[in-house]
């Protein structure tokens, strides 16, 4: 454990900074850490809402978690790490529940099967609700008295719980999208959207020669351990496409033989389109074989928007996409070196529980929706970079161990709390994967 | 429909009789039936009053399905057969609520895929109890205008809902077992049993030579078409051992090394061992090694009863068994003709909602728990009797395309709704399967 | 081995005495044993001579066997059960050979598994022909002491050698099936038949009532464990059809839908039939989708024989057929009762290496293709006969252990060693398996 | 095609220059290519000369191919890219082989299924090498006739056929290990090794800051495309081992729970050493659980060399050794920047037909063991380099196409034929797979 506030220390020493000076108007100063722990814990149950217990309960398939798993883990992890560990006289609420909630940290003991997770009915969604409510009272209790090593921790809780809310979003929205009925989750009025004027796709140059990216460790506020160290890197003359792919587009590429060109793939996303019959993103569907495409989202079926950005495809598709379009995906470091001018609490992220979805890029002349909207793939390995040391422990497991065989992802998406993404964030998944808010960004040589 | 009203009116014919005589007391000839209908739809109801809208969702494995799709199900049948085709005006109360429903009924279309049942967390729990009272309601209220086709597809409903009451209770069991909190369904007081005074086993000597077994058109009260035409068979010598095998001699088998000896288990049985590292009955468990067995069950996890029937085995356990034993299963023929002096409705068998379980053998002098308690697999086929014709149309799917790679069970077991069970009934399962409350009886030649 | 001893003796009993006839004539009293031994082992050889060393050593799926593993077996087996354990001062060749051409005698110990058989490349074809002639030498030579009970293992040898010479024959088949270019195995001129008359099916009374099937102790000649005991069984009115069904009806079949209309089919063949994309029997091929059949056979692809038996169906499709045609399948004891006025050495059977393959009926007024041609499938389980008991020791494995799952077949086939069949004959195969000869003889009820 | 022509004349470019030197010596100008295709073509028959007509058909799993189909599919390129599209008159020796050895250009049409190759007994291996000998006939005979770009093309299959040479020796090495009775290919002499003297392993300094790496168009010699373009790459401090890790050093990982402790391990590497009971290299055998390990070769099964590189290892196990050692691997960078300056035809690598093997690292002062022995596993993903484009036709189906999910090696092996390799080829791999001979060297931050 030693180990696991020894880096979460580590992490937290800017935001502390911050705080402290936030903490001269607040008096109270643990105020700034507090508050964002309520409003976080507050945020998750809000998310599911709206959901039966059925709902939270049922998992709708290996990769995905039941939204009620997420509401249990996230809570586990504060039990575990922060009120177990450091706060004395705490008891465990339900020792059994471990089992249940961890999700793969080795260190912590072996764990209920990943597939089977919606077989557990019980704890029941209410009672997993109580949970949260005694587990926020205690740490809320004993947050004052936490040094700042163990209030570093709470910080890694708090953006842990962040990940799961988005994954909680995109795995329900997966679980919904299983139901024949297609059930909206949130019902939401959504007019329909002026078609988008066909504008030629404009392109911005990006630096070259060397450039510095990565989190450094006197970086402000948060930062996991696979962000840095802060490095330079070399950018070939490129060009970063002005916004997202949208579906206008890419229905042009279906319409082109997208997906019976062999050409077009990759060897390995050939045979995964093969294999899984795959004609278009993954929530797409149609009445008829040559009918109109409409799209299932967090607010039920809809038309297609065709100046929305195209969301919820593989790796595999974005860069067959980007070959069709005689482009190529951009790097991390090219992606990273632009989106650093960018703000990235700006766009359309997640505030409130809602039918978030992506929006058009609006205005012109400049990049945008390089924040928010969707998660772009690149074209960089999700590797270690130069001198990356994973922290030793449990917490040593969050990242490291998941460099092998998965793509970086920047940018966060639509439901991407807003505050928890940056421009040197890595974001990783396997290049099959599409159940999140993922699309794509065109780049070109120059 | 019209082939489907022959063939119920056919089993229906003499139960109408029977219903006939009752009327003379009840004065409105459909009391019974509309009583029996409204018994039997009460107590699917009841039997899942102790789940929350999660456990009534969730699906365990393909085999098994979901409490609530259950609850649906059979409420699907009625509004489909009953309703939709013989009353006039009734208006289906969510028509695409058919594809979720049906099971494997070819004709009525396209269905929801069987191993996805888990992931329709809507329609919710409350809402299904609330179409099976919008169906009740219109049943009951058209009942008495129904001629003797249609009773007879109601009488057909009512049984159909009686074998997924069963289905439901050890769906949900499974489902319970793979909890590692392994919660009771409904609470009881178990009194420890004494132990089974070590007596040897007894034998009763079988009819020999020709019988008549199977289901005669004018035998008495309804009966599934598999179970006739009535015809002759031929017994040789045999003994039916007086009971079922106990979970005292099924601890001797094991301790014997019955799941570690090639030589005891069928080849298909013996790669099934292999492959699924079986060492014990379903739901048999100990916390170490060599620690004693204890059985989890509907009201939850408690020490194994010695004198109680062994129960939630396969049928290559129960061949193996016999095979160490020195016996073997008896043949269908053998045990129905046996079961035919013995009271159906007699035993330990399903009346209310709770933790029922099977019982120890009481008594002594006679065959006993032919009835009830556990299924007893036989070491005969599930193929059709000499002149067996399905009925044509979506009902001809009922028994007849199973007729193939399933053993034949008799006896009912204590889950079997009393009255739903007789000599001639044939249930059938395939080799491997063991969730159900399956049993062994021994035979031997004489 | 005293057991297997037992048992092969018991089984040798009769075709003993006939021997001693025949060793009248003969003067040596072994000479018939003798002179069959050596025969069959040569015709084996005979049966691999169009084949190179790969063509001998390639699996083309795990239900078949490469040609040279069934080469080695069968010696493996002499040398194991009859030198190895009676013929004094006997050396086994390679001791390591035991692990790689035992099949499943669990009793024997741990063994190559078996869908690898296909990476043996070495030994090489031309050292198991020589192995084959060095244990036919040292055979040969000790064959002249052995007392009956070691002569009836030989015997069994003999018999376990013709079943290996079918399998090898079907396997090749199947092996050349896969490849491309579908290259013949024997060439052999094949006239293009007559069209046969189109006629209609004749059917002829089987006997009803009670009737002898299975095969007695004192039965003469050769016979396996599971043909007997010998026993009474049920009849009831019936008719079958004169011949085996045609390459002609069967495409009727086709045109009718047979293979896309899931009423005609068993649940378990619709599944079947769906996940692998059945829609003709195994060896059928046709350039493009709506062109005439053509068939894939020991002497290469040729124009279908209308009318020809149809060959290579499975269980599932048999049975669906028989519904089509509003028949059904005969039970195994019809077809006994039926198979035992007939000589079970005539017909269209293996009596020497060559492209064999099943002919028209031939001739009238008589039930025809009672042996040979194919395997008739019948309506009845591979289970065991009343009084069933399988020899102790690894002999017993022969046949008791696979009582489980499969169908049985009757009469043989056009690969079936002439003299190898009888009446009582219990061939087995799994529900879905169709690489044999199988055909169907349809039955009805009358 | 045309594409193909012009890509291949570029890559032949400077290796005409070379020749066209050589020419001045040896009169007829096209004698550098014309006896570099002799002697290419004349090694892969000796590779095979060991191999029966089985030995040469058996694929041991889908990733391997037969040595019969290396044979051909090399022949198949010739054939099809230089012969049939620019020999006049050339007539392609049996059309239909050409979907038979196809290996994955989907330009050229469909394929027999990669995971049959083993059921192709026919052509048999005589059949191969005569249509070697006629193709081999047919291109000396029309090479002095051919321009720049078609003599390009046969460069580009003699480099074509080098690799399939390594892949033939590695795919028979994984059949032999298949057979129980570990035959050997090739008898060799191997005395027993000294054992290495325990000197602690030294590390020298790579360059750093901006390096070229790549392969430049105006290079010498031939080059694959994906090798290029030469570019910046940006090195931070770091050593690289002396030599590769020995066998001696891969027990002490195995001895110090290497194989059991997840925390060394990629999660996708721990689910793959669980999955496959993963417990050493991939050829390493003992005859008993704490026994002496023993490895099998192709000169049979030997005794561990401990000084020895250790081989056949996956990219995940060279990844875990790296971090128990305290280590990591090299990136593709770190390593191209230090092999630049050995000698790539050093080293022990594949000269002439037999049992090559790594071996030991001699000598000291200097880094050692550049070029073959084994393949270099590196921390780096195959993707493509910043301006890479791949030829269009299909011949750009060579390398850009699986530029995904798998990782680089560098250096060569012992199987590599001496003259293929330099600093910039790029070898690939999945990260579990480890058929070839691959080993690691350890590099550190500095």
């Amino acid at each position: 454990m030693a180990a696991l506030i020894r880096w979460a220390a580590m992490a937290f020493r800017r935001s502390e900074a911050v705080e402290q000076a936030e903490a001269v108007e607040q008096v109270r100063p643990q105020a700034g850490l507090a508050s964002r722990y309520t409003a976080t814990r507050a945020l998750s149950v809000a998310l599911a809402a709206p959901l039966s217990d059925a709902d939270a309960t049922a998992q709708s398939m290996p990769d995905a978690s039941p939204a009620k798993w997420h509401l249990a883990h996230t809570t586990w992890f504060f039990e575990t790490f922060v009120l177990r560990d450091h706060a004395p006289g705490y008891c465990v609420h339900d020792p059994r529940w471990a089992h249940l909630f961890n999700s793969y940290y080795e260190a912590e003991g072996p764990r209920h099967p990943r597939p089977h997770r919606g077989l557990l009915t019980r704890p029941s969604l209410s009672e997993i609700v109580e949970w949260r409510s005694f587990v926020d009272y205690a740490l809320t209790v004993a947050l004052p008295a936490f040094d700042a090593p163990v209030r570093a921790l709470v910080e890694l809780g708090i953006q842990h719980e962040q990940q799961h809310q988005e994954l909680l979003l995109t795995d329900i929205l997966n679980l919904f999208a299983a139901n024949p009925l297609l059930p909206p989750i949130w019902d939401a009025a959504r007019a329909s959207a002026p078609a988008p004027s066909p504008q030629p796709l404009r392109w911005f140059a990006g630096r070259e020669g060397l450039v510095e990216i990565g989190r450094d460790q006197s970086d402000q506020g948060f930062g996991f351990d696979c962000e840095g160290p802060r490095h330079a890197a070399l950018l070939t003359p490129h060009l970063l496409a002005e916004r997202l792919v949208t579906n206008a587009e890419w229905q042009d590429f279906i319409a082109d033989g997208g997906y019976v060109r062999p050409q077009l793939w990759l060897s390995d996303g050939w045979a995964w389109v093969q294999a899984n019959a795959i004609d278009a993103p993954l929530y797409w569907r149609r009445a008829e074989p040559r009918g109109p495409w409409r799209s299932f989202a967090l607010d039920g079926l809809h038309s297609l928007r065709d100046g929305d950005p195209v969301t919820h495809i593989s790796y595999y598709e974005a860069d067959a996409f980007a070959r069709w379009a005689g482009a190529r995906l951009p790097t991390e470091a090219e992606w990273e070196s632009a989106g650093a001018n960018h703000d990235p609490a700006a766009g359309n992220q997640l505030d409130a529980a809602g039918a978030v979805r992506p929006l058009a890029a609006e205005g012109d002349g400049a990049l945008r929706q390089m924040f928010g909207d969707a998660w772009e793939w690149t074209a960089s390995a999700y590797h270690p970079y130069p001198g990356f040391r994973p922290a030793a422990g449990a917490v040593g497991e969050y990242n490291g161990k998941f460099m092998s065989g998965q793509m970086v992802l920047k940018g966060g998406s639509c439901a991407t709390p807003r505050g928890h993404v940056r421009a040197s964030y890595r974001n990783f998944f396997y290049p099959h994967q599409r159940w999140q808010f993922t699309g794509v960004r065109l780049a070109r040589d120059r």
